[in-house]
């Protein structure tokens, strides 16, 4: 029988990939077979923290070609491969909102914590499993990846010291330097088009009937990603979705501003309580999709 | 603020009860603040194994008048209070397959194990919580209950050391003995309704468009309940579902036969490839709703 494929969700960030890496190792020491593989190719941020930890980036799938799968990082359909419904989900580890159906029970550990890695790192305490060197870089990058260094409201208590233990497991003495340069390394979109700023670490999301879709892009600089906004807007009109919202955070200061394409101006107003300017809204304090994006929209439409 | 509300699906059986009282202690000795509630009284099975370990049944509710709700033995909206919608679910503890949607990330502890108690006896064990003896014996129950004494094909390999510990802990030293003086406990249907012994255990599930209702008995005699079927028939049409399919089980021999009443005979017998002779349908082997019984289903409609 094919190997079960563990995979994250489409246009992997650095926590998908160390998740999908991390839970497959995992999983085969406890006796599974499985496979880590990605929905896409890593991003300028995860490939960095691969190079730095000599770690091949995963297979690149476009469908599951397999029976079973697990799922990290996701649970949403949207996120999923496309045949997700053709195969069995044996497990998924998330820390995501839910919006999941299935038909067999399954495993599933989800924590409302920083990252998967996170949760991972208690998983293979708690299975007195060993975490290489290699992978808890990995998966120390994308604690630092997701919770901005610590910084986002999405950091919990279960953050640091995970990330304390992992960064020591790979080697890392000061985790603060290394984690700077590797999100500086997910800030660079000088070389990026503007059609692949928009799409990077786009998820789509159904609320209330609209078919939403959220980018996110992290920067140490907001205007020097507005000043291409006619750019990024032509690029957003292309995708053709019925609402586009791009938020570009400053990832020093912790606050974005967003980009703000479609049919529902009032009410992005409304859950957020500031105007449309330009096209434009700022959000001030937000760093978190997840946290201080998705949820106001939720509760809006 | 009010407690969390720690509780278990509608028609609530052994394990729906026995485990919102264990994962509200666990969480309280976690430091949490939350009350076991139920969606009903206890059935006949369940008050044997109430009374035999002195415990007495959690306060009913019809909604949830709270804001906070941890969710165990199910996840389905339909299975659960009518205001879901309007609380916040912190976790989940469950074994069922998966159909839920919320708008934040929470805690979800799921595994396709016997019961929802074996779930929890490892999570008590994880957290280094002492599993106070009238709640290792309904949990002990719940196990039996839920497994038909470790015999029902939803039995894994976790669940026969969870009963033995937890029979153990509660001062069993016979739990077969014990197990069916439970299981026995749950079949004098003689004292129940024709309404009452179809909406006992009864569960709503959306399959295909189809509103499809399913409710299970569990007897020593198939014969003597379908000496009933024309009242059973009654009230089933009574409640007026589309789809009602009436699970009479035989817990000594491990088999079933159902009534069925709906618009889809043809879908039915396709999905256990047998054929419906007056209204009722041989079931070679089922005992289990959730592995023999839903997916068949949910693969034909």
């Amino acid at each position: 029988m094919a190997k079960t494929l563990v995979f994250g969700h489409k246009n992997p960030d650095t926590d998908t990939i160390a998740s999908a890496i991390a839970a497959s190792y995992l999983l085969n020491e406890m006796g599974e077979d499985t496979e880590a593989v990605a929905q896409g190719t890593p991003n300028a941020e995860t490939q960095f923290a691969l190079d730095y930890f000599s770690v091949t980036a995963p297979r690149v799938i476009a469908n599951a070609d397999t029976e079973t799968v697990v799922l990290v990082d996701h649970n949403e359909a949207a996120q999923s491969v496309d045949n997700l419904a053709d195969v069995v989900v044996e497990g998924i580890y998330d820390h995501h909102k839910f919006a999941f159906t299935n038909t067999t029970p399954l495993y599933i550990t989800a924590k409302p914590w920083g990252s998967v890695a996170t949760i991972l790192y208690y998983e293979f305490k708690q299975a007195n499993v060993t975490i290489p060197s290699k992978i808890a870089g990995l998966m120390a990058s994308a604690i630092i990846s997701d919770t901005l260094l610590l910084k986002s409201p999405t950091t919990t208590s279960y953050d640091q010291p995970a990330l304390e233990a992992l960064a020591q497991i790979a080697g890392v003495t000061d985790y603060e330097t290394y984690g700077l340069a590797l999100l500086k390394a997910g800030t660079d979109l000088s070389s990026r088009t503007d059609k692949e700023l928009i799409d990077g670490d786009a998820k789509s999301f159904e609320m209330g009937g609209h078919q939403f879709r959220i980018g996110q892009v992290n920067t140490v600089d907001i205007d020097e990603v507005l000043s291409r906004q006619s750019g990024i807007e032509a690029a957003m009109v292309e995708e053709g979705y019925e609402d586009f919202l791009f938020v570009i955070t400053d990832i020093l200061n912790s606050n974005s501003k967003a980009v703000y394409l479609g049919d529902a101006a009032a009410a992005i107003e409304g859950a957020f309580d500031k105007k449309i300017q330009n096209n434009v809204i700022d959000l001030p304090g937000v760093v978190s999709r997840k946290k201080q994006v998705v949820p106001p929209l939720e509760k809006q439409f």
